[in-house]
């Protein structure tokens, strides 16, 4: 039997709590996703999972244009260096061992290249871009936390559950040290522009509800994103 | 004798006055420079005012562009509506001003166009477009209001004062009616703006500061703007 | 019978022509779907169209941020004139028509203002914009012309063909002249714009593939919009 | 005898190489400004250096936010990294090299954080990121090159010569292999870049005047930098 979903969730930052409970229930159709119950028992079939790992290199492209944005609208040094850092891990590190696994399964760079973007995965990338674009640095943070955030409880969930050896690689990259960290990290890079620019009680700022909105749905889009995944 | 000019200011905005008292000596070093008493007493040599609209010329396609990257910024049709309608004073009227002026002082349009835009206004319109794209909607209105306002300021108080009719086009230009309704027009924007990202007591809020920074930097690159006038 | 839409379209630009003649099926999909079909013959229910004109709302309004993101993106005083223009002309006329209907249909402009914006909407809008973010001028056109020169190629076809009396007052707005010297201004735009970039024969530029790749994204994206509409 | 100036340069890349004969002038009062004599010679008084530290502090952080603005506007994944690296080295390392210089010449960080930023320098770095906001990657780059390969070209130079040890530190960082190695890969980099968006020669593209002036715009910039520094 699987681990109850509804577990207590790691902390990863105060905001981001905040946000987590104010969408309760995309919240959870995001984590506890069909998509997501299926890369634990490993029913999810190979053909969706590379169509997943396709989109999800193209995701990840233009996640790490967003990272770079928000080098360009950070205010301080250290929020800069960690938007940076998250960039390079993004592009330099993650999106290798995407190309390695989809190659493992038959799909060559050429073809993740030329690969046709869905567009439940166009409307997400693009939307996290244009919150950074028309609003400031934490519009940009609050289009971004679900993606980072939402996949290391999965992963962290997952990988403390009974889970299929099936996806193995994908729950303990996630679930893994060095992702939690980023996760924690960035928890706090978004505790810390949220207290620079609505206060020590974000909630009282007259930009909460919009905040708050845009989590939502970027949330909504990640549902999107996993739906497509099963939708091949 | 000229005309105290410490009088009493246009009211055009609640958030315009406190930023204006919170920048008094570099917003006296504006309103007040050698360049717009040379203006008011036509002591201005015509190669002088020249020079300095031709550098209009070209601030007034980079300030349009600024205005409508407002448009992109704003968060209601209303908002989007007022910017849209600025952009379309700007570069499809107030520039054909410019335009006519210099063809009547001997400048064509293909050498207006060709002109060489000098560092100090270079300066001043990246610093206000980079105000926008760093930041949201407020920032990039902190560093649109001394232009629009001073100059506002400045139109009202020539065209109440003793003034000589070499360059009392320009005095009426800014100090008519036409050009005061834009500036209590652009101060209800920059109102409703903060009221609603910054809240009812915008002074309060953290970013506070840093937008009175900002006003304060767009009011000195104004000073230099000045000045490259009268250096030529 | 209706009149065959396989007719020869207008004219709105010589680089236009080439782009739509360069994504034959998708164009064909677009300006021919089913949601055009019953606009023309009636049979669309109002619901439907309802759905469709607050959807199309919210579109109006990332529209006319995406041609105001191109007056910042201009190289000359006549592109911002005309950028400048069209985003009056969309988010000053134009949303002020879908407000006026609507309101007709019994949705006043706070229920508008608060739709839920669909995500084929999202997807196509925010991937407008970030053509212009990520590109130049002429991505950014590419991306902006279906919409454009698709609604007036499908107005000008449907007017005059035999339609239904039942929405004809979008059939006319789109057929009508002055939204086809629209359509014939952007050509020029266009064509400019490209000529200026890209040199005189445009389709042996090496950015002529990715050109065309915008065109048909953006095109299949109008699709997704038709549906979106249909399927309520 | 300090050795003459005019030796042959590095070959960082084909397209720099054109950009750099194209404008001669304003390249050479670049690169043998008063202010790298004094470097060379050690006579720029400890006071100017410390002027320009701390300009360049500044001008690190929103040179790294414009290298970040090209990760956004890249085309191709191996485009992304290298501009993502290179923030990476400007805002993750390079800048920790300023803080620690200023550090033992007596300036802390905090002090550094609140230096007020030279218009010469603002100017700089704002139409650097106006470069890559208005145009496409290829606008930036034409913006970005002159300081990357400026300071490779200086360093280089002043190594191979006769120079005092004063300001040895500053010669060896950007003469040395690793400086180097950014400007040759940075070289490829717009060597690639135009190649994909200009075509095999660049030189006939219509753009090729506009991207001329671009970088000498930047240049003419550096010199205002230069002289800055030496007007303290």
């Amino acid at each position: 039997m699987l681990a109850r979903m509804t577990s207590q969730p790691e902390h990863y930052g105060t905001i981001f709590d905040l946000w987590r409970k104010g969408a309760p229930t995309v919240w959870t159709d995001y984590v506890e996703h069909d998509f997501v119950r299926q890369l634990q028992d490993g029913s999810l079939s190979k053909a969706n999972f590379i169509h997943y790992l396709t989109q999800d290199y193209l995701f990840l492209i233009h996640f790490s244009r967003a990272w770079a944005l928000a080098v360009t609208k950070a205010e301080t040094v250290e929020e800069m260096q960690l938007c940076a850092g998250t960039v390079n891990a993004l592009i330099g590190e993650e999106i290798n061992l995407h190309i390695r696994i989809c190659a493992e399964a038959g799909i060559d760079k050429a073809t993740l290249v030329k690969a046709h973007e869905a567009t439940a995965n166009l409307a997400y990338t693009r939307y996290v871009l244009d919150a950074g674009h028309s609003g400031d640095m934490v519009d940009l943070l609050a289009a971004l936390a679900p993606c980072v955030m939402g996949y290391g409880e999965i992963g962290l969930r997952l990988s403390q559950s009974h889970h299929a050896s099936t996806y193995a690689d994908w729950i303990t990259t996630y679930g893994g040290v060095d992702y939690q960290r980023v996760c924690k990290d960035v928890g706090k890079l978004i505790d810390g522009a949220c207290q620079r620019r609505l206060g020590d009680d974000a909630t009282i700022s007259p930009r909460w509800e919009g905040l708050q909105q845009r989590f939502e749905m970027a949330t909504r889009l990640e549902v999107g994103f996993w739906q497509m995944g099963l939708d091949g």
